[in-house]
Parts: C-alpha cells; sequence; structure tokens
C-alpha cells in the first residue's frame, strides 16, 4: 500500500466532509474478520461492540455470520433493530443492571458473563435457566499488555470453581470460561498459560458432573502502532495448539475481538488550527484531541502519525494537542512531525477505527469526528514496509 | 445544611427520573455568582460555559447579567438562541478554529483571547480591529492547583509585550493580559503573584502609548472537595489589594469561573449494581463511572461520597468503580463507604455540578447521567460541619 496514495484519498475525504473526520474501510473489517475465522480452528467471533458501535459495521459483520459482544441495553437494541438474532448476542459485561438482564431475557439473549456471586444471582432471578461462563483473571500475563485488565475483572481459577457450582445451584447452565490477557498483548504465549488454566476449572466442573463445551479467550488480540506485533496467524497457532492440548479438540473457541477487528481500518483526519512556539517547544494543535477520539494517546497507545502532502520533508519534533481549554488534552510531547507543518495542513493518525469515536464527549461544545466510510486501503491496511 | 434531610431529596429524584442522575440547584449557582460579584471590585464574571452548558444554568446567568466566556462555535450559538447579546461573550480559548474566529466576529463578538503570533494573525484577518488580551502562563504557582494548565496555555511576560504590540501592528487592540492559576487553586498568595506579573506587561505597554485597562483573572478558584480550601472572601481580598497596589484601582477585573460557580450546586446520585470480593478487596460498582461523568476521580479530584439511609452505620474500606468493560472505569481504590453497602444502594457524590456531565461519552452503550432541577439545598451547599 502506498501511503501517499492514501494519503491523497484521506484529502479528498477530508475536504469533502471537513475536519475531524474518521476514515473507515469496510473491507479492512471484512479481512480482519475472515483471517480471524480462518486462522482459529471450531472459532465463531463475537465482536465486541464496545471499540466501534457504528452501525455500518455492525451491518457488515451481521452480514458476514459474526456474533456479538454486548455490555449493555443500548447496544442490545442497536443489534436487534437490524436484525441480529438474540441467539448470536453475549451479554459479556460482567458488572450488568438488573433490569438489563432482564430485558436481555425477555428478548431471547441466553448468554451472560460472571466473575461474582451476586452477578449469578441476578442472572438467575432475571435469566433463569441461562448459560453462563465465568471469567477468569489473568495475573501476571498482563505485563506485555498495554492495558491490563485484571484488577477489575475476573477471578481466580479457585473462585471460578466455586462459581461453577454455585451457578448449578441455581439452576444455571455453566458452559464455560472466558479470559482477556489484556488489551493489545505482545506475547503469544500468554494465551497458551490461560487456556491451561481455564483447564482446571474445566477439569473439577467435570469431577463434580458438569460438562463445559467452550472457552471464550477475550480480546487482546494487538493491533500494529509504532511497535512490532506477533501476527493473528502466530496468536491463533498458540490458541489452537493449547485447546488440543488442556482442553479437547472439540471445544468450541469464542473470540471476543474488537481492537483486532477494526482498528487497522480507520484513519483518523484531522486539521492543524494552530502552531506555536512555547520556550523552546513547538506545539501544533489539531481539530480533534483527547475527548474527541484520540483519549488512547495518554494511555500506552502511539499512533502512527503523518503530515499529508509533506511525508517526504525533512521532519522536527514537536508536542501534538487538541483544541479544548484543557491541560489533559495533549497527545504527545514528544512526535515527529515534518518541520514546516503549519495551520490548514491535515494531519492523519492511521489505525484510529477501535476506541476513538466511542470515547468522544462534546467538551468545550465541540462534537465529536465525523465517520465516513470509504474505500481507502482497498485491500489490505497500511503497513510501514510498504 | 443537613445531609440526611438532603439524601432524602435526593432519593426522591432519583426514584422518579432514574440513575445516574445529576441534580443540580440554581439557587447554589446565583448565590455563587452574587458572592463573587459582591466581593471582586470592579468586576465582571464571564461565566466558562465548558464548566456546565447546561441551557437552564445558562438562562438563569443571562438572567443576572453574566457574560459568558466560550471555547467554541457550538457554545457561542448556543448563548445566541437563548437571546445573549455577543457583547456579553469573550472567545476565550487561545486556540480557535480560523472559520470560527469569523463566525463569531460575523456575529458581533469583539474579544478574543491569545499567546502566540499566529493566533493573533487569524483574528487579524478574521475579525479586523477586534479587542484581544494576552494571555501569559503562571509558571510555579500551580503547584497549589489541582491542575496545572501552564505549559498547554499562556506565554511568558516577554513574550507577552511583544504580542501586545504585534496586535497594534495589526491593527487590533489589545485590552489588557489574562492569568490562569490552575483548576483548583489552593494557594491565595498566586493571585496577587500573578497580578504583579500582569503589571509588567500594562507598564510595557505603557511606555509603547498603549493603554489597557483589563485584568483577566481566570478560573481557579476552589470548591469543596475533600480537603478545606480558602473561601471566595479571602481570594477576593488578595485580588483586589493587588490590583490597587500593581494596576490601578480602575481597573476592570474580569472573572472566568466555572468550577467555582456550578461546583458546589451539583449532587450525583449513583445506583450500586455490583458488590463482590477480589481477593482481599471489596468492589462496588456504580451505574456511572469515569466514562459517564465522574471523569475527574482519576485526576486529583476527591469528591464527598456517602451511600443514601446509611449515613450513621459504621464504614468500611472499598474499591469505587463503574459499569464498563474497561479497566480504567474505577474511581477511587481506597474509598470509605458503609460496610452494608449493596445492590441498589443510592451513592452520592457531592460538588459535582462542574466537569462532569461535559465529559461524559457513550462508551459500552451506556447513555449520559441525565440532568435535572431541584431546590436540594435551598440556601447553601452542603458542607461538613452541618
Amino acid at each position: 500500500m502506498n501511503k501517499i496514495l492514501v494519503n491523497e484519498r484521506l484529502k479528498r475525504v477530508a475536504e469533502t466532509f471537513g475536519t475531524p473526520v474518521l476514515v473507515m474501510d469496510l473491507n479492512i473489517v471484512k479481512a480482519n474478520y475472515e483471517k480471524l475465522i480462518d486462522n482459529v480452528r471450531n472459532s465463531r467471533v463475537y465482536y465486541a461492540v464496545k471499540a466501534n458501535s457504528h452501525i455500518e459495521i455492525l451491518k457488515l459483520l451481521r452480514d458476514l455470520g459474526s456474533y456479538f459482544d454486548v455490555a449493555s441495553r443500548p447496544e442490545i437494541e442497536k443489534l436487534l433493530s437490524i436484525g441480529v438474532e438474540p441467539e448470536r448476542m453475549s451479554f459479556g459485561n460482567t458488572i450488568k443492571k438488573t433490569k438489563d438482564i432482564s430485558f436481555a431475557y425477555n428478548n431471547g439473549i441466553r448468554m451472560f458473563a460472571v466473575d461474582s456471586e451476586m452477578e449469578i444471582e441476578k442472572i438467575a432471578d432475571n435469566a433463569p435457566g441461562s448459560d453462563i461462563y465465568v471469567r477468569i483473571s489473568t495475573n501476571g500475563m498482563e505485563d506485555d499488555a498495554d492495558w491490563p485488565l485484571t484488577r477489575k475483572f475476573g477471578t481466580s481459577v479457585d473462585h471460578a470453581i466455586k462459581l461453577v457450582k454455585y451457578a448449578v445451584d441455581l439452576e444455571l447452565n455453566p458452559i464455560g470460561v472466558s479470559f482477556h490477557v489484556g488489551s493489545q498483548n505482545y506475547n503469544p504465549d500468554n494465551w497458551r498459560v490461560a487456556i491451561r488454566e481455564v483447564s482446571v476449572v474445566f477439569e473439577e466442573a467435570r469431577k463434580m458432573g458438569i460438562d463445559m463445551y467452550m472457552v471464550n479467550t477475550g480480546g487482546g488480540m494487538p493491533v500494529k502502532y509504532s511497535r512490532n506485533i506477533p501476527s493473528v496467524e502466530e496468536i491463533s497457532e498458540v490458541i489452537n495448539k493449547a485447546i488440543v492440548d488442556y482442553i479437547g479438540e472439540n471445544t468450541l473457541v469464542v473470540l471476543e475481538p474488537g481492537r483486532s477487528m477494526v482498528g487497522s481500518a480507520g484513519a483518523m483526519v484531522t486539521s492543524v488550527i494552530l502552531r506555536s512556539k512555547k520556550g523552546e517547544e513547538n506545539w501544533v494543535y489539531t481539530d480533534a484531541g483527547i475527548f474527541h477520539g484520540l483519549t488512547e494517546t495518554i494511555q500506552n497507545i502511539r499512533y502512527e502519525v503523518e503530515v499529508i502532502g509533506r511525508e517526504l520533508e525533512e521532519k522536527g519534533k514537536f508536542v501534538l494537542a487538541g483544541p479544548t481549554c484543557d491541560s489533559v488534552d495533549v497527545m504527545y510531547y514528544d512526535i515527529e512531525l515534518a518541520k514546516n507543518v503549519t495551520i490548514d495542513d491535515l494531519i492523519v493518525l492511521y489505525n484510529t477505527g477501535a476506541y476513538t469515536t466511542e470515547y468522544s464527549t462534546n467538551f468545550n461544545g465541540i462534537e465529536p469526528p465525523k465517520v465516513v466510510f470509504e474505500e481507502i486501503f482497498v485491500k489490505e491496511p497500511l503497513t510501514e514496509e510498504v
């Protein structure tokens, strides 16, 4: 993929629709979906709607036969409104409102995540007889992830076994175990270790006469930002082998990709609205910032960034900041941009299809970025080497 | 004010409207406005709309005769739509879109903030002949503030003097200097030091034949969360004295309160949706979190928190977290709550009228808190001693 060619296309979109604009290419979403399904044996993709809930993405995945991981009632309603059957939804948030559980159950959803006694009680009361799966935490493995999720979510293997038993006592149907190695995890072996942990819960359940059949490997497959990542093929191979080695080859493998499904399908185009010098620092301010889609920049995410039309010019060091009256609204304090970048230049941030517009606010009265669907990348997302 | 009585009122609102709900009392906004105007000599309040842009608050302040500090075109449009005259608006963001400057100018706004050459050029081109004021930074003073603003905003005194000259060269009208001691600043002497800095710019401008008359003291007056704060009276006295000592008694003092105008006028009521034990930690999850109004908890803001109906019960240590599938969504890792807090209890966070709903997202498909106006506090906000 030629970066200058992609950037010219992005420029045309920005000129037509204004900035900030998130340009999404559905071809890439489709390719990402197919790559996952092709590589992980006996798998189902439950797309994590929270990563990017735009209706066009949901419709595409509906047509591809995807399943969906939902976090709240509004997400369920959105999927029902486009004809996704409740059998294709899993209510994967371990912190559900009681009335949302009722709503889900009354609309046919029968699959729920749990990691605590109280959540099991809520489901037993409001969604009797449903399938549940227990989320275990993956202590230690998340050192390789950009966003660990362990402390808030999941429980120990020992406690998970108790929860499986408790669910049966309350006449629920435990079908398996889920884990999440942390968002944007760089070490494939973590999936193997997690699946080995899962196998302990399966084993103990079997001893209690409970036959489970599903391993939910969560999300966490990384998207290429600035550093190199293991490929989907590599991680899939580890998952496939670990499932056979530790659980059994007929196990249903549930995947919950969010970032790895839509991240590489999007590019955010912003305009430079001011350049100024502060002491020795050169500051560039754009019309999108951390309150308008670029939230993850203040965590660990280093997007690849380029000034459109200045790809071949000499670079310099800059501070890149957003447009609001808030000092937190700074994306990067040390980024390389074309030295002569100036007002009205377009700056593109690649691989911004996930967890961008979903985090947008209207802070300072400024509206979230528009979302436009265009065939920008044609067949594959932009990678550095081409 | 009796806390239990206030909480009973909040409970009725929550039962009527559902949770999460931000309950705002306009009496408190009015009292805060009047206290400021009464205490700072020769002053005008430009309310920082970004703190809480709810139309009811804007209408109240319109009727009280307030001026408004705006950050973007949508904020201007909102004020125009309720009949606020452009003469009562200051475009105080130092990072404005060029076309927003045109829009402001074409609608009669003539007052703009600057801290860089390029911003002056944009205003000279798109709002010719307008009043400008230069924002200086307040290095060092912000050690006493919860949210320093210096690195992104403002410039040195020496550079400010150059900018005043540059504005005159481009036929703009420099009327004064602004500063901001940082949001939630605890040391009144910082205002004195800042005004002394401002006086240097005034002096040098006078030598160039430019007579300025306005000092914009920004925001930064603190709201009482958990620690003690200096009173509005105390800070006002410092400002009044410094203006006379360093600038001159006929100086117009512009105030840009946001937090100190609306913070104490609001209380956020959330419901407990899950309680669980993770290892040794007790976790309580509510239906609002950092993506749904409680964003500032992950910065330095420690709201006072209470479980309604359990005010007099024994307390214990908890982790307080929000409802989304995101590990960042944790408000406090070490908070005291009633030991027996459980599902469906209402938890109130006081002094949440500023910078809460403005930061809300729809992440996880979950809607922002509702906003309801009720006479909750009657005459004054809740303080600890009563």
